[in-house]
């Protein structure tokens, strides 16, 4: 198997981009991915579009993206993971390097929610879910689906809203530091605490927000890599694993046996065995304040219960024993579906590469990444390690 | 690279399948996939599931078909390329093996277009041209799309609508032969002649119909293919190539250069420089008559304006230069959207181990076949050979 490597990483701002289409905003980020790079779009050989198609305003999304950013004819598919799509879209354009059929590939991924053509954004993310029983049958919604993880667990270990609010604090403040984050405002607890209720026992300010964005990366084989760049950031291993689409089918709500299993599978393929000494920075699929803490648990962070605790301590600050979500994570930064991962994987090339601004660059020993990107409610988890 | 085999093939009877959900049409394929290759889902490391999403009940129809099958917790991903999916999904099987990262992977293509809870097809599908322009503006559905390039054909090469007619008798007349066809009864010349107009010159009988189905491929690396069966198919290259979402930007009308690009790149990879004479048995993607035609020419089976005259002299039958679409094609075996293309993997196993009916088996002589499948109308093209 070749290695791949990272050679180019770009971003658009994440937030309300109602002044570009879709297209457009994935261009952002793919020029700004090749220009990193140093390449243009003749030296790509293959690109994979993350996008959910739920919110599109075109039902061929890698075709329209692909003809906007002068891509065409290059060969392309569009995949789908739900919130985890963008880490799919890696995934493909990663093993096409790592099986030989392209030297250089593109993935991109783009979600537009706000102004969608296609519906409610709650609603369709409700769907989720579990669609015909659980969405249809009890009106479940996502934040719903993740109230009841925050109710088992606060319930299972004596931990209270206060706790989960501080996820919310941390990633907030990171995202002050973050000019391309959705919110770029700290908050403070009493702020989380007294923003009105979702779902119970999560509020708003436990909430990632609905997002416009995208997010490119440029990989290359090794050969391609080396003549580049000097910092090509390898991606070590990528495990991928699903659940069940039912949450009546799952053995507890304390954590998410997909992200588990992932893990396991991402940590055996980069030989990682303690995963708080071999990793310095982390990105994990926040997309509510308790989705965190159950990912430190789910990543072996920290033993089950004892992820809140982390928190508590500031121990997944920049200067902690992990630091996790200093791009501000899908809370402040913000979480355009199809985006997200892609994102992750952005921020884990800032962070090897030293780029990240100050207040939030991560101490780099071990030059190891790790993002944890996770589709509903566990029923899809990928987890991708980079070195240096 | 590791060399990627397909030891087990599926299919599901093609047609108006009311009677089950898309997850159980899912299972059908793959349950008969796993008995073909002599495996259980526990064997199975990774799974792409091809479906347009389009029409799909769920949102997640990668995790809930996964889940009906008895697939989680093995990872998972949903892709999309138009009419050309069900090849997406093999593309993604196929490179996590050549990749190293399975070792076996399963690829389905499902639809489920009849009783779509989202809308109506006819719709849906013109929307697979360019939506927000020329369906939009123009209202230009897909059956008009290729109404321009029969046109476009008819008027350059002084053919008529009896030539392109031919081609719909030829498919129907192995449909008769396929049990798992759609149509199974043979038409005349005059009753194509007859049918009504859709979009002229193209009439009913030119058109492949409304598809219910689904088709699984089972892929593994050598070693694993050698344990599992004494007669693997060997998946020698895929080409694959993007063309533009508008008809307007098109140079001309008389073939899809995505066809052309995705065709050389197969060629080159398989070492093919004479198809006629190098290809047993192929299948394209014959969603219209007109479509059929331009693909011999795509694909290097006739010159500019000379593939009407294959048709003519019954050089694409079973006996022919170049036996095309033995299976009825997607004319009279059907084109359930995202299972298309895994159809057609199908089949080339099926021809290549002589396991089709005689009425329909081609010569077997180089162990070669060729499927040819296209999304939009051109705005993708995957071309895949595969080998004895």
């Amino acid at each position: 198997m070749d290695r791949v490597a990272v050679v180019g990483a770009g971003l658009t701002r994440f937030g309300r981009r109602v002044d570009v289409g879709m297209n457009h905003m994935a261009w952002e980020a793919i020029k700004a991915a090749l220009e990193d790079a140093g390449i243009e779009q003749k030296d790509v050989d293959f690109f994979a579009v993350g996008n959910t198609g739920v919110w599109s305003e075109e039902p061929l999304p890698a075709i329209t993206v692909g003809e906007y950013a002068g891509l065409t004819p290059k060969g392309t598919m569009r995949v789908e993971a739900a919130c985890a799509t963008g880490s799919a879209a890696i995934r493909v354009a990663y093993q096409a390097i790592a099986s030989g059929s392209a030297r250089v590939a593109l993935a991109v991924g783009v979600e537009k929610m706000y102004n969608s053509p296609t519906g409610a954004v709650v609603e369709l993310i409700g769907r989720a879910g579990n669609y015909f029983w659980e969405f249809e049958n009890f009106g479940l919604t996502f934040p719903g689906y993740y109230a009841l993880y925050a109710s088992a667990y606060m319930a299972k270990y004596e931990v209270k809203e206060e706790d989960l609010a501080l996820v919310s604090v941390k990633n907030h403040y990171y995202g002050s530091f973050n000019p391309y984050a959705q919110f770029q405002k700290p908050v403070k607890l009493e702020d989380v605490m007294s923003s009105k209720y979702v779902a119970y026992p999560l509020k708003l300010l436990d909430s990632s927000p609905i997002t416009d964005g995208a997010a490119a990366v440029v990989l290359a084989d090794e050969e391609s890599a080396r003549k580049l760049t000097d910092t090509p950031v390898w991606i070590k291993s990528q495990g991928v694993a699903s659940g069940s689409a039912n949450l009546s089918k799952r053995q507890d709500f304390l954590g998410l046996p997909a992200s588990v299993e992932a893990a396991a599978q991402a940590y055996r393929g980069a030989g990682i065995t303690d995963p708080l000494k071999q990793i310095d920075v982390a990105t994990v699929h926040d997309c509510f304040t308790i989705a965190e803490i159950l990912a430190y648990e789910d990543l072996g962070f920290a033993k089950r219960g004892e992820g809140v605790q982390l928190i508590r301590d500031q121990q997944t600050y920049k200067d902690g024993i992990i630091p996790v979500n200093l791009d501000g994570g899908l809370k402040a930064k913000g979480h355009p579906i199809g985006a997200t991962g892609a994102g992750m994987a952005v921020e884990a090339v800032k962070q090897l590469r030293g780029e990240a601004p100050p207040q939030r660059q991560a101490t780099i020993r071990n030059g190891v990444a790790l993002t944890h990107n996770v589709g509903g409610t566990g029923h899809y988890a990928y987890v991708t390690v980079y070195s240096l």
